[in-house]
């Protein structure tokens, strides 16, 4: 395997680079995207995902679509500024990152006067978020290590690595860290149907990482759980409730309880940009309903029979009782989940 | 869809003719088998597969290596056909019924006189055996069909009906009759990683039953749950041991404890030849491990990195403590197992 080793998005100047996480592991394809649609598509299909890295490169849309703005008048430039947000907002609608980011975004180009000023201001802002999720990420990986012992057996879904975070890593960051703290740990990672963010992303990093690990299917989680091959399941989010309850990839749920049954702690590893105070709980979290083909084609190999019915639920809510503590940059957190996250 | 309403697996004098489970649903092909390996490797290669129905199987096998023997003497005879036996008995080593029909099948040999009058008697039982379990499984569909409620939404995973039993079905065969009885259920099937017996096979005889489903990934079965959404679960056996524990396919264990942690009745459906009373506990049943290549090639596509580790266990175990009920052609049983099974 090749390995070049530019970030999975970088910011170029006045276009972002991203690796196409749709192609791997099979081709390490880099993509220039040098307008907003390009970075809404890239988003919608999966091109570049993971909560934190999406608020990232929705910071990027933001500043790239300010860029290609010619106004006649502040107004103007806000208006359309405005509407290239939406579009980007509308790409997804789980993960909290992406609506914090940019309204981020919108707030440095309220304060502004001078357009081509507040288009380099933008820039800087980008930037900043992008900084800033690198840094929230080696942050609370470092914290999260201190809970993984040497001779772990760690279970994780989906990918949350540099890929998915446009950083270090959330739950994929902490087992990073713990290996770099040279703890003897190995790791199970699930396949995470149906597009396979575990089987094809989190299996390449792993080994980029030189992380011993066994990919299952996610139905295999349960077996080895009771088993007692498995000493903690860590995950990362989407979208935190102010009760902590939790949107992450759909499967998530199922494994919390499976470890709640078999004792084994669940850890949830996540940004604080991915805290959305504004829900009570994980009740009004918006679930993103995706494509049936995703669920009847793997890499377009039918595998159903046409035309039936197929239900496609990209996340799914596991409620804080079911979460062992959650781990942030600004620290680890424990019930009464309420308080501590404010 | 062409419709052959060949049974999936039928005796033709000198021959067995199989529907080649491994290309449904694009393909209805079927295969006529004249030897005992070819019906071993069928076995290995899941061209036939489910409990009951490698049962069946393994019990033409034993009858066409009967038919293949020429025996000087009687000892000759029986030595060949006790190789053969043991030959298809190592096809697969977790479900019941297999090991059971070739049992039936030594004992009928064991008892005869004259070569030719035992190959008689063998095909005459291999036919009893099948006829056995078509009839077991109408029975327990039957009772297990009293459990299913005018709008139940029931889930289901692996498959489980005609292709799975040679019969009617267990579990699958509940939700056939449940419609025959003009119930107005649906199903919630999932697709059953890594071999897709769920997307492949259960939708394929859903749709002949007109049974509205709807297909989601093993991952999204708690999503449902957790979301009112599922009035039972019903699954098939593998091998149940005498306190009731129940191998099954992989992620029946999950699914069992999911339905507990949301107070979802969870069913097993399967006929007494499933059950094995010489095992204490589920502890003791052996889980059959298959090839990584399951898990990482889809019809031949690869969606994982080359050369990676890969579990493949093809079941797991599911204490009876989250069992609600098992049915039986013998009648419905629940807690304590030990006393009913016996």
């Amino acid at each position: 395997m090749k390995k070049i080793n530019n970030p999975p998005i970088e910011w170029l100047g006045n276009r972002v680079r991203i690796l196409d996480q749709t192609r791997l592991p099979q081709e390490e394809v880099y993509l220039e995207l040098n307008n907003y649609q390009a970075i809404a598509s890239a988003i919608t299909g999966l091109k570049i995902r993971g909560a934190p890295a999406i608020g990232v490169a929705g910071s990027y849309g933001v500043a790239l679509g300010a860029l290609e703005i010619e106004a006649k008048s502040r107004d103007e430039f806000l208006r359309r500024l405005q509407g290239i947000s939406q579009t980007l907002a509308a790409t997804r609608p789980t993960a909290k990152n992406l609506f914090r980011a940019i309204d981020r975004m919108q707030q440095v180009a309220a304060v502004g006067e001078d357009i081509e000023q507040t288009k380099k201001a933008l820039i800087d802002e980008a930037v900043k978020i992008h900084s800033e999720e690198v840094e929230a990420t080696k942050k609370l990986s470092q914290l999260g290590a201190e809970l993984i012992q040497d001779g772990f057996s760690i279970l994780t879904h989906c990918n949350t690595g540099t890929l998915a975070t446009a950083g270090y890593g959330t739950a994929l960051g902490v087992i990073k860290r713990a290996k770099e703290q040279s703890k003897n740990i190995k790791v199970l990672a699930t396949e995470t149907r149906p597009l396979l963010q575990g089987a094809r992303l989190t299996t390449w990093e792993l080994k980029r990482a030189n992380i011993p690990f066994t990919l299952i299917t996610d139905s295999m989680a349960g077996y080895f759980m009771s088993r007692g091959e498995v000493s903690c399941v860590i995950v990362g989010a989407d979208r935190i409730a102010a009760n902590g309850d939790t949107a992450n990839k759909i499967g998530t749920y199922s494994l919390a309880v499976l470890a709640k049954e078999n004792g084994i702690p669940f850890y949830v590893a996540a940004p604080t940009t991915t805290i959305d105070l504004s829900l009570a709980s994980g009740d009004e979290i918006p679930i993103e309903q995706r494509n049936p083909n995703e669920v009847t084609h793997i890499q377009g190999v039918s595998i159903a029979p046409e035309g039936i019915n197929v239900a496609n639920p990209a996340f799914d809510v596991t409620p804080h009782k079911y979460i062992t503590t959650i781990i942030t940059e600004r620290g680890i957190i424990k019930e009464p989940y309420g308080e501590e996250l404010k």
